[in-house]
């Protein structure tokens, strides 16, 4: 028995939908030689992360043995895979390795940081392999929302891996391979000893459909349509993309492209020969000259993000087109929980201007990118792996996916972000807790999600903020009476006076009664003016500010 | 031809879901007698109205006017149709009128704001009839997810209006009256007016499922389970709570009710006599003696509330009840849009504590509250009105409803939240904009949606707050230098010193290089430092702050 282990680690996606990153290591204990398996982000929202740009996995503990990171691999180009590259790539260093595609976009991200593009290796697929240390790694293609999404086949000195990345069972994906049952039972024809395995569809209990069966809806949709057609996807989502273009020139509509993640993904997906044969493109300054009726448009937005195309034609105008009665806007799209609220927005100034707008409330015009619980079924059966490790998923999507293969009689671990998982004997358990988070990008600076920036920014949005300045003379004797502002509080209260004036009224009082030990001393005179401040609020408006007191002393 | 007129006005409801108040009138123009039809509320939430507790309409049109109401009408007892009583009762001063559980649940609210439960009136169904001024009105029965939900049979000297309320086509609601398709074609016999028309469903394209559906598919799923069972619905959908506790009841298990709203829905629904057999419940405080496989919890917090039942047993424990591996938690509900991040926490840490969560998402546990397209379209039929005036609904949901009612021939108006329609002639026309918003309760004071301290709290969280102090001596000279605090920003950026440290430097060179004419004068030397803080703050962390800054004059 070797002392040497396999150990798995997710930093990022496991407990979760996002921000994947999962740590891989073969060797002696606290010795291993590691790779990571994508990098990826996940999003800010104001209930949580108010004002935060972007969220980050915290890497601190690979940045603390990058000297034994032999590689990171990314599975496929979507944000949540490899959105964190260029934010961390100097604090790592290892070399990443990724198909054509992938590379593409991941260039691009590395290049925005200023960072070389020799830095992304592009790989051929499986069965072409990348050494690294213990590691060979080779990409099997598989079907998802994107092109070109790979499982990784992981081989170690102890067995072979298979890590899904994000996938779905489409034997017809219209762009990029097709799953390949023959494949996948051929790379698991000599025993895999760990499944590591997409999750997020679990609870989905039918098996998944094709990319290939929206199109006839679609191109039904269009075909009626009467005014201009707006369509919007996710941009990644190349093959959508083309059925939606196609079905737009099938009726005689010039399309256009709009939105600059729109462009980028059509060109990259070109440029790599992912993507052939897609219609004619006509730049949006031509568009005008065009009747309504022979248009379509493609465009970013679908989950009503304020600053994207579809936002700003909800609002009136992008680009110089307008949106008006008789046209039709295509979500051709699901919207990501959370983000109810802003589609809903835009389907309503749509409707102000008189636009049809049709979502996929009636399951026609879109299809989800992961495997259901059906589908993973399948997997486990082709591979017939020894042990199931549930990844990218909330707690209940992981939990739900370890019943699964224990149903099948095999082994499940259900490990969250940090568990350590030593998967070299014939079970796996844990064998470390590692400190994880979310580091959040916040303008230019990375700061800690527990560094309680962002919690101050809640309390200001719950609380309001009141701000106390008092001026102590050279005798430790207040000059003048302490001074009031607010922000975020309503005027007047209870007393139907101003809010401050009751407020410098409690806290001049305050300062009558206190002696120099409470005047002397910073602590003591702030302590007591901010109770004060946040009792005298309470009974004025019901509320207890966040209160912020600047004491001068002119000694 | 009478000069006078019949006008309606909604204040809420009418271009969104939520906090329903609908004004009638009849008379000359500007002097119509007038009744008031809801007094509801909507909820906040931190994307929009960060700290607000309570949002209520903007009813200055109507206070103004006070004196020309007769009265107040509430068709149930949902929070978007009777919520803001309580808040707007003093400012309006009509009598209340309400059928008997509607009249309860009112009651509670308006003695909670101090006043006499005399100022509703309980009413008796149709035939009974009210009269307020011009107007007759009678509650017409109809299903809903509440008991005694009605529309209200309105007589005016120029024709009959029927406001539908909140509805759906139940013929077999388990509480509360059935849909009586033959009392809704009587009072329509001699012709309707305008058929004012709950519009929330239209795009489901099925026709709505009875309340009856579920009951057979949670008693399965009652009877299966082996653990403690822990449910959830709206308090106030009592035929729903009834299912499942009769479900509990049959399969052996003893009933609690947990979470105040819970206790008190099926208290008022047992007082007024709507609520009949009701299986005997067990008090919180022997639950814990009984064993949890003779358990069955029903709770508050469906939506994941953090404050409810079902949010506190996610996270531990509510009144000495902890669940565990092998519970079963079931979500009898959907999930409203806007609260699926909620209700996804707590599925998280209900899994987390080894429960499994069962949702709607199988359709069988759940059926809605509101008529469906084909359902109202079919109501349209039955009442065949002149004009259809669609309400209770966003944009999207009325446009669609005028639609259908154009389809069969009808006229349809879209009239949204301050739009005047007058209903006399034979066409709706739009007589009047009345300015209406939305008034929040945050605290203890009502302030104005426009008045701009939502917006300062929205601001201080996006973009964190900077507190410069500067204090001038009795020549306008600076005495020592300025001082910075600040709060929801990082500590330091891209110099990777203090961030204050930087401010307090680059405003501390502004003062220098400042002029008397600066220095004396307020504004400009506020505006400099603003704008110097501003600047700095973009350089060096990549954000604009709130900038609040106390200049203190020793003159």
């Amino acid at each position: 028995m070797s002392s040497e282990r396999i150990i798995y680690l997710p930093l990022g996606g496991a407990g979760e939908i996002g921000m994947n990153a999962y740590v891989y290591g073969y060797g002696k204990p606290d010795q291993e030689r590691l790779i990571l398996v994508d990098l990826g982000v996940t999003f800010p929202d104001m209930d949580g992360t108010p004002g935060v740009d972007l969220i980050l996995p915290d890497i601190s503990w690979l940045k603390e043995r990058r000297d034994r990171l032999e590689a990171i691999f990314i599975t496929h180009a979507h944000e949540d895979h490899v959105g964190a590259i260029g934010h961390f790539w100097e604090q790592l260093g290892a070399p990443i390795y990724a198909r054509a595609f992938t590379a593409n976009i991941a260039r691009h991200k590395m290049a925005e940081h200023g960072h070389s593009e020799q830095t992304v290796k592009v790989v051929t697929p499986w069965p072409e392999t990348t050494q690294a240390g213990p590691f060979s790694v080779g990409f099997l293609p598989m079907s998802h929302s994107i092109p070109e999404s790979s499982a990784l086949v992981i081989d170690t000195p102890q067995g072979r891996l298979l890590h899904t990345g994000d996938f779905k069972l489409d034997e017809t994906p219209l762009v990029g391979e097709p799953f390949d049952p023959a494949a996948w039972a051929d790379v698991s024809k000599d025993g895999v000893k760990a499944l590591i395995c997409d999750s997020t569809n679990i609870f989905s209990q039918h098996a998944g459909r094709s990319e290939a069966t929206v199109g006839p809806e679609i191109e039904r949709l269009v075909g009626e349509a009467k005014g201009m057609v707006v369509a919007t996807t996710f941009a990644s989502n190349v093959a959508r993309v083309k059925t939606l273009a196609e079905a737009g020139s099938r009726a005689g509509r010039s399309i256009v492209l709009l939105g600059r993640a729109m462009r980028r993904m059509i060109e990259a997906a070109t440029e790599t020969g992912v993507l052939k044969g897609f219609p004619p493109v006509v730049p949006p300054e031509e568009a005008s000259s065009i009747p309504r009726e022979n248009l379509m448009l493609l465009v970013t937005g679908s989950q009503g993000e304020r600053r994207a195309a579809s936002a700003q034609l909800a609002r009136g105008k992008y680009q110089g087109l307008v949106m008006k009665e008789g046209d039709t806007f295509l979500f051709s799209s699901k919207t990501i929980p959370g983000n109810e609220k802003g589609v809903i927005r835009i389907m309503n100034q749509f409707s102000e201007l008189g636009v049809d707008v049709v979502d996929d409330s009636s399951g026609l015009y879109h299809v989800s990118g992961h495997a259901n619980g059906p589908d993973l079924a399948r997997l486990q059966d082709i591979v017939a792996p020894q042990i199931v490790v549930p990844m990218h998923g909330e707690h209940r999507h992981l939990r739900e996916h370890v019943k699964l293969a224990q149903g099948k009689g095999r082994k499940g671990v259900l490990a969250v972000n940090g568990m350590m998982i030593d998967l070299s004997g014939n079970t796996p358990t844990v064998v470390d807790y590692i400190e994880t988070g979310r580091t959040y990008v916040d303008g230019s600076v990375k700061i800690g999600a527990l560094d309680g920036v962002v919690r101050d920014r809640i309390r200001m949005a719950l609380n309001g903020h009141v701000i106390i300045t008092v001026i102590m003379d050279e005798n430790d004797k207040p000059l003048g009476e302490p001074w009031c502002e607010t922000m975020g509080l309503p005027e007047k209260g209870r007393s139907h006076v101003p809010l401050v004036d009751v407020l410098e009224e409690d806290l001049s009082q305050f300062m009558g009664r206190s002696g120099d030990k409470i005047l002397r001393d910073d602590d003591k005179l702030e302590e007591g003016l901010k109770r004060v401040a946040r009792q005298s609020s309470q009974s004025e408006i019901g509320k207890k500010p966040e209160v912020t007191i600047v004491v001068s002393r002119l000694s």
